[in-house]
């Protein structure tokens, strides 16, 4: 038992938790699971809990009434820092991942990080505090996983990056017909099953905003540095150019267990029946073609949120963590989040460098401006 | 000075050995050129001496009439094994890289192989001599630089290989058409700058045969675990496929200075403005398929004289050596190439684990018998 790796894995009844646990499943002797933790859906938290048995659970409903449970109840923060664990799966949605990720960087955990908006809000801070407590971020986005196995072994930093995007289901529609978009439509992704809230940022294509910013920490790229590419296929999940201009990419049917994978068995790869190599028989061609920043706006606010810095992206983040739940809730059209997002940020006063506190201050008061566009005022 | 890679270019009046200076001169201050040995074009070797100033030379021809010229003359071996030399470039077509090839490998160089001929016809020897002498040899060849690149900081070997292949000038044509097909024709490739003798074999897929025996002796890899996949673009240079189904590939256009400089400044990579990065606005789609073993049957061939071992790749090397010489000698038609190539292995006495003497021996009688059945005996 001694040589398990040992998981706290937090948003476990989410996509990418589920899809985390089975990856578990599918190498056995491979993990233990020390801690769950959930938002909601406690019938699957529940069975999570009976097959896995961890010794620590967090579910944030104050009470939930889960049966026949021995785990130990502990705050999301403390399961993200437990001395017994080894690596943390932080695959909690939105905001919400910010605070377990810096508990669990700040314990100099190995953080398989699948969360976007933690570096995306806090990315200065949370990259300055891994490299004091010399914790490791594993990217679990597949396009993040990419560029980090085509580094692998290279000693020098990447020249560019080239981030692929799949342009998500509205790639040749017009304004006019964007703006007639449906929650149904936007909820049909091409190529990846995914959440709700990154379903609809592939929609509007803010979700390949937030990578670039997440791609600019994780591999200390300037923005300058960092090319979209839309590639429908979603078989090439990005690519790296080196110096010498040589370009590495890596391939694989879009399917996250992949990535997942990859950075819970890191350095290791192991053989996985339930992911199958690409039948290159089947795959005729694969094409590549460059964004519409008009027909998609939220893609050009995220970039130059990301190059303007200081709290400028957790308010992009924050506004448009709130107008995809209205959008949800069809409270918005699908145009209008990207509109009430560019107000909100074009009426926002900037801190540089922000603290942790200025950082949740930023993320309240677009919050509360986004509902308070969307209302009218 | 004391930091400059010493290096003897052997083969430096030829395509690759011409593109390897090249690559000096376009990186100054990296290499010091103490060899260069060439078999004809004696006025481009005067001009590599007078430019590069090399300690030891060796030309083909008896005697030379080399003006002005104070390197000293020495056997092309002798140059392949000089203490002074860090790397040596086998960049000799044929069967005239085997022998100092192995005089670099024995001398425990590393050795950047340009001459697949030499892998193929004494592989198993090669491998062996450089495990014991500790010399690395550094693919050039675009394709296993590429599987090599992806290979780089992995701690698993591939599970898998695709080797691309353009396809050639005659990707689309018929058995008739394949019948009538010239010399200019086949001379002229659509993506490769190449010598005479590679870019007939890169028409008859012959080369691609070949370059499927070359990786499995440089990455020990079975012949059922190397594919190929016909890719008219030859952007995607090869790929590899690991455990866990993830696949990496190398890109880039196709400019041989790049797998050269890769292996000369390996493990660096270096900026080179002469080579210039993908312009992925230009690419629109990659194409794949799978290659036509019964319009192109040298590439089953090959693959079969591979899987045989023993002395059958060295007598398909031979025969087709001496075949694509008729060719470009109006002596024999394309089509005539593959059958002769057959008939010569069909007839051929195989020795196991040959030594070098049997290997020589089994070349000699190859292309005896191709002649013979050449001029209707």
């Amino acid at each position: 038992m001694g040589d398990l790796k040992r998981l706290a894995v937090l948003g476990s009844t989410g996509s990418i938790g589920q899809q985390t646990l089975q990856v578990v499943r599918a190498l056995p002797n491979q993990f233990r699971v020390i801690g769950l933790a959930a938002a909601d859906n406690i019938d699957l938290f529940q069975q999570q809990i009976t097959e896995f048995k961890p010794d620590f659970i967090y579910f944030r409903a104050e009470e939930p009434r889960l049966a026949n449970v021995s785990s130990q109840f502990l705050a999301l923060d403390n399961i993200a820092a437990l001395p017994e664990v080894d690596m943390v799966v932080v695959a909690t949605s939105g905001k919400a991942g910010l605070s377990p990720t810096l508990a669990a960087v700040r314990a100099g955990k190995n953080v398989a990080l699948s969360n976007k908006e933690s570096l995306v809000m806090a990315g200065e801070i949370i990259t300055a505090e891994a490299k004091q407590s010399g914790a490791q971020i594993l990217p679990v986005d597949s396009e993040h996983s990419a560029i980090w196995q085509c580094l692998r072994g290279e000693s020098q930093k990447a020249a560019r990056i080239m981030l692929t995007a799949s342009g998500g289901p509205f790639l040749y529609y017009t304004p006019e017909q964007l703006n007639e978009v449906t929650v149904e439509q936007a909820l049909a992704h091409p190529s990846w099953k995914m959440g709700r809230k990154v379903t609809i940022d592939s929609a509007t294509l803010m979700n390949k905003g937030l990578e670039v910013i997440e791609a600019h920490w994780l591999f200390d790229m300037p923005y300058e540095h960092i090319d979209i590419l839309i590639h429908p296929q979603s078989i090439i999940h990005s690519m790296v150019e080196f110096a010498d201009s040589s370009i590495k990419a890596q391939l694989g049917y879009p399917d996250m267990r992949l990535p997942i994978q990859y950075a819970l068995t890191y350095p290791e790869r192991m053989p996985n029946p339930e992911l199958p190599g690409v039948d290159w028989s089947q795959i005729k061609s694969l094409t590549f073609e460059k964004p519409d920043f008009d027909a998609f706006p939220c893609l050009k606010l995220a970039i130059e949120a990301g190059k303007k810095d200081g709290t400028f992206p957790a308010v992009l983040c924050a506004a448009d963590e709130v107008a995809v739940e209205l959008f949800l809730s069809w409270r918005l059209k699908f145009s209008e989040i990207a509109q009430l997002v560019g107000q909100v940020l074009s009426q926002h006063q900037p801190i540089a460098h922000p603290t942790l506190a200025e950082i949740i201050k930023a993320d309240g008061w677009a919050r509360e401006r986004l509902n308070q566009l969307a209302g009218g005022e």
